[in-house]
């Protein structure tokens, strides 16, 4: 099922990648309600300043997003260019400028190629079609492997009511916005309160909990829109909302997933879920460092069963827990008992080969639960990393 | 100039590799001062906590390490197995058992090999000698290249007085000791309290400021142990104090960048110094994060002048400061002024194709100064980390 009430369009706007979409944009048929949760790195790219001042009305009708620079590190020049390309789309478009949400991915410290850019637009807005939204979806990636996509839906009134979500990743990607740029959108009619409500705990529940290198981007945000398009009355609360909560979290779950599954390099797709620890606080912890150790996560890219590397990233993480009570499965394997091994080494290490497994880790020192997805640590990766920007 | 009062033997005990020399002893001719700073990870190898209890006693006459198993998550089998080793090194020596520190390195999880130990304990003590330390110097080794070794001397009442160390990285290793394993001599007439804060604090400004991966082991110790030997009368402070201060630091740092430049599949060796932080805190933050930030060792690795990564990795550490404020050198070179791009790129290039270079960090925020020192990610890392059990 659709969602209503948006149209989509992307072009090859050649201001990096040559013949290869880098310029996405997606329209409101009315005014929409929307909503962003942005990155809390300090250095913030121009398009994150300029989109949270203007996200914080709570309604406007466009998102423009380029996957060629990033608009990070430019100084007054690149928040200049953050106006001018909203000016120049809102006036092909009957828009005012503040109407206008930017997103950009790609390289700190260049300036965008306004060139290629303005020239690109008249073929953007030209091309917009209900359709579009695939290839909106494509035309942010930078060294994804596949555009990610999902959709969901609920009812309301007797009538359907939509969520479609994309997202970029793949790496520089940490809580704190894992997911680089995500996108949401929505036919129901939301005030811009509540859907930043439901934005901001659903990218706790997925986005945050998604590392790829604990590295987090200067561009990270996630930007929702909700056109009410769907006609089948307003999400306030009650069921309806949770209607709503749960088709949206069930679309950025989906998105948080794809990202960790295509983290750079990524052959493995790993949850980490940690339950028995002091506090909430102290199980994000233990599964934040387990997720990002690096000795971890190559020996999840060797199919290695080394119970003493997660215990060495679990023993530095700062969680308080008795070294000889932690219990470790890896799916249903009974891994780790009491802190010693179970002797069950063949079987974990058939668990460890697969493409995707969890690891559940019990510290059996309090009632904090938390859990974290990642992906493993191959040569690829370094690959991708040193050499990015050639 | 050799240290007086030790002698030092190193054998293949076959313990896990083949045919390398793999236990290590040293021994003093008397009853030494003796001292030890320890890994911060909470899960703490049976040696660790043997060496940790014993060191206290300020006094003792052996150090036996090996690199066949790390005899951590081992339990009380574990602990008794160090108390059988001690005890078994003792009655060859003549030694009570409290009067030996234990040091292990190698795989987490697996007991002590103690059959090969005891075997190859006599051939151990008859081969002690006092030109044995280079033998012990390789005998700690695992993943490393090569052996790490430092000597300094100072002048105390018209003689000379020695200080000698070695250590072993190379993964595994972070701030809250780096070394893994770091072994002190010196000949030096010093109290052990006084010994104790002399190797804490040139710990804090060597071992600690490396970091290869951000990961800490259960296993990290440092010991010292002073003779005597030298005859040159007691340090206890001032002149003496400053110049065995200044020698124990000196062979500490040499020690702390062999470490950095073997780093497991290290191309190159940077330092990242921050100064202008906040607080020395925020200093050792912004240091750390970039120091450790995959991004950023990635980008050295390809020798790639990005400083996106950079400005990525100080805006996510947690310091507070201007964005447009920062300067950043490539050696000389004034890479980053105010935050923007300088116009340095071919100079900034060619400094990160050196093998070894400094960044240095201007946050402009106080007086915080910090000193980090770091080396690449290399494909060969994740190489020899995706299979180093096998």
């Amino acid at each position: 099922m659709a969602v209503k009430g948006f149209r989509a369009a992307a072009v090859a706007a050649n201001m990096r990648y040559k013949d290869r979409l880098d310029l996405g944009l997606i329209v409101a048929e009315g005014p929409a309600a929307w909503a962003g949760v942005f990155t809390r790195n300090i250095c913030l790219a121009a398009p994150v300043i300029w989109s949270m001042e203007r996200a914080a009305r709570g309604r406007g009708r466009a998102f423009l997003v380029n996957a060629g620079q990033a608009n990070a590190q430019t100084g007054r020049p690149g928040e200049a260019d953050c106006r001018r390309s909203a000016e120049a789309l809102g006036s092909l478009l009957g828009l005012g400028p503040e109407e206008v949400l930017l997103a950009s991915t790609g390289i700190i410290g260049q300036p965008v190629n306004m060139e290629a850019l303005t020239a690109a637009l008249p073929a953007l807005a030209a091309g917009l079609d209900p359709e579009g939204l695939a290839d909106f979806a494509r035309a942010i990636l930078t060294t994804d492997t596949r555009a990610k996509t999902a959709a969901g839906e609920f009812e309301l009134n007797g009538r359907p009511v939509a969520v479609w979500g994309c997202a970029k990743g793949s790496g520089m990607m940490a809580p704190d916005m894992a997911t680089m740029l995500g996108f949401l959108l929505t036919d129901a009619e939301i005030e811009p309160g509540l859907l930043k409500e439901v934005l901001a705990e659903g990218a706790e529940l997925s986005f945050n909990r998604v590392t790829v290198d604990g590295d987090t981007s200067t561009n990270d945000c996630l930007l929702a829109m909700a056109s009410g398009a769907a006609g089948a009355g307003p999400v306030t609360g009650g069921a309806a909302l949770e209607g709503f909560r749960a088709a949206a979290f069930g679309v950025m779950r989906s998105l948080a997933r794809q990202i960790a599954q295509d983290g750079e390099g990524a052959t493995r797709l790993v949850t980490i879920r940690v339950r028995g620890a002091a506090t909430a606080a102290e199980a994000r912890l233990a599964a934040r460092t387990v997720a990002e150790s690096p000795l971890v996560k190559t020996a999840f890219f060797g199919g290695d069963a080394n119970w003493g590397r997660l215990c060495m990233a679990l023993g530095r993480s700062g969680a308080r827990f008795d070294p000889y009570a932690v219990d470790i499965d890896l799916d249903e394997v009974p891994w780790i008992r009491d802190g010693v091994d179970n002797g069950q080494e063949a079987a974990a290490s058939a668990v460890m080969k697969k493409a995707e497994y969890v690891v559940v880790i019990d510290l059996k020192a309090g009632p904090g639960e938390y859990e974290a997805l990642t992906c493993d640590l191959s040569p690829e990766y370094v690959a991708i990393n040193g050499s990015y920007r050639s």
